[in-house]
């Protein structure tokens, strides 16, 4: 395992929950390396040329920006190695060695917070069909949920989960700090968070929308406005916001 | 109940299971109010001028801009009545009855989807104290959520729950027209929605930020800005949202 982030540090879990055996654990801070390393019971090292080059499979779970160089560093071993970006062409690594493929979790991962692997997508790609094959075999062990996605569709994916979670966080992040300047309580509004998200679960977002923008109701988009008088840049979101909430289309 | 929209609803059902008697259910659209009125045993009126004018609250449950019209047709009756709006002053009601409270159940509500009212925030207002008593009771008997808010917070809570709710619904909306238009399956993104709004149960927004604005992660993002170039108004969006996440403070 090349990386001891959120990603690798679910990913290593499920695998060795799943009977997999975790050889290594590298990071060029070894404090994270051994962290991980303790809990799934594999060695840590912190110089990639330590790397056991024997391993079935090398998993580079790094930032976007270091996965080029990690296969770069690997490559004399030309063992089979995947990557879990959803930004990144496999090309990186076809570049280094043709067995290589994508082996992407599509959630919002934290250290803090357990979840169930069987759950999560995992977006496979493989650099032929033998390789698709054994890496949606190995999904399997671990997830409920393979899909095979092409490098093209997986940039796509990642995209769309910008918009799907990490704005949507962002504006979690708004809406508390409005509470917190007024001394109300974000408790307040996370049953309305929650039942948000699970609404969608069943019906399309179009279907569900509420709120005064979806109602074209502009005496409160504009009393809303006149609250957020103090700050140009949320008075600009909610406009923008608010104007893609109106074009919205039911199908 | 005056009005037979979501908020009637689901109100109306919660006050009837918990044993209050629902009198009657006004609407100007007969079929709407006769709908409503079956399921909570009421009688359906479509003129306001056969409202019964013995009982002991009228809930104003209409769209905000019929707030103080429909007010100021019950105001001969001098009956106890609330509205349950968000963004509209109690002040509104006052103008006709010193008997005047908001009763602001804070949850987005579809009449297709149930939900359990008992963990719905009901926020509370009354014109004076006895009222606000009154309120709280009542309330009690549907929620375990109570919360005395002036009118000043419930607006300030009412735009928070936009940019909760109703903004990242909207954002739910882009991602799965983002993948429906690279035919990939929208049950894709449902479980890091669902993630995402539980993660923020138990930790601040600020704290389990994920994704390329918060990693300052450039690359990434000129090559999402580059996906969406057959799209301004998405670019621009997009451009805000990160500008936004890039400036969040941890604290």
């Amino acid at each position: 395992m090349i990386g001891s982030g959120n990603v690798s540090t679910h990913l290593a879990a499920a695998l060795k929950n799943a009977g997999h055996r975790i050889i290594q654990v590298f990071s060029p801070n070894i404090g994270h390396a051994s962290l991980l390393a303790y809990h799934v019971g594999a060695e840590a090292i912190d110089d990639i040329r330590h790397i056991n080059a024997e391993t079935d499979l090398y998993i580079i779970a790094v930032k976007d920006s270091a996965i080029a160089d990690v296969a770069k560093q690997l490559a004399g071993h030309q063992r089979f190695m995947v990557h879990t970006s959803g930004a990144t062409d496999l090309q990186v690594l076809l570049d280094v060695t043709s067995q290589a493929g994508v082996f992407y979790p599509l959630q919002t991962f934290s250290k803090e917070k357990e979840l169930d692997f069987r759950t999560v997508p995992l977006c496979i790609e493989g650099a032929d069909e033998a390789i698709a094959k054994l890496l949606i075999e190995l999904g399997q062990t671990i997830s409920n949920n393979i899909y095979p996605v092409d490098s093209v569709q997986r940039k796509i994916l990642h995209l769309s989960a910008v918009f799907a979670c990490n704005f949507p966080n962002y504006l979690y992040y708004v809406a508390q700090k409005l509470l917190a300047k007024n001394e109300l309580d974000f408790n307040l509004l996370k049953p309305l968070i929650m039942e948000t998200a699970e609404k969608v679960q069943r019906q399309f977002p179009a279907v569900v929308q509420t709120g005064p923008a979806v109602r074209k109701d502009e005496q409160t988009m504009s009393a809303h406005l006149q609250l957020l008088e103090d700050d140009v840049f949320l008075q600009t979101l909610y406009q923008l916001l608010s104007e893609g909430v109106m074009k919205m289309e039911k199908n």
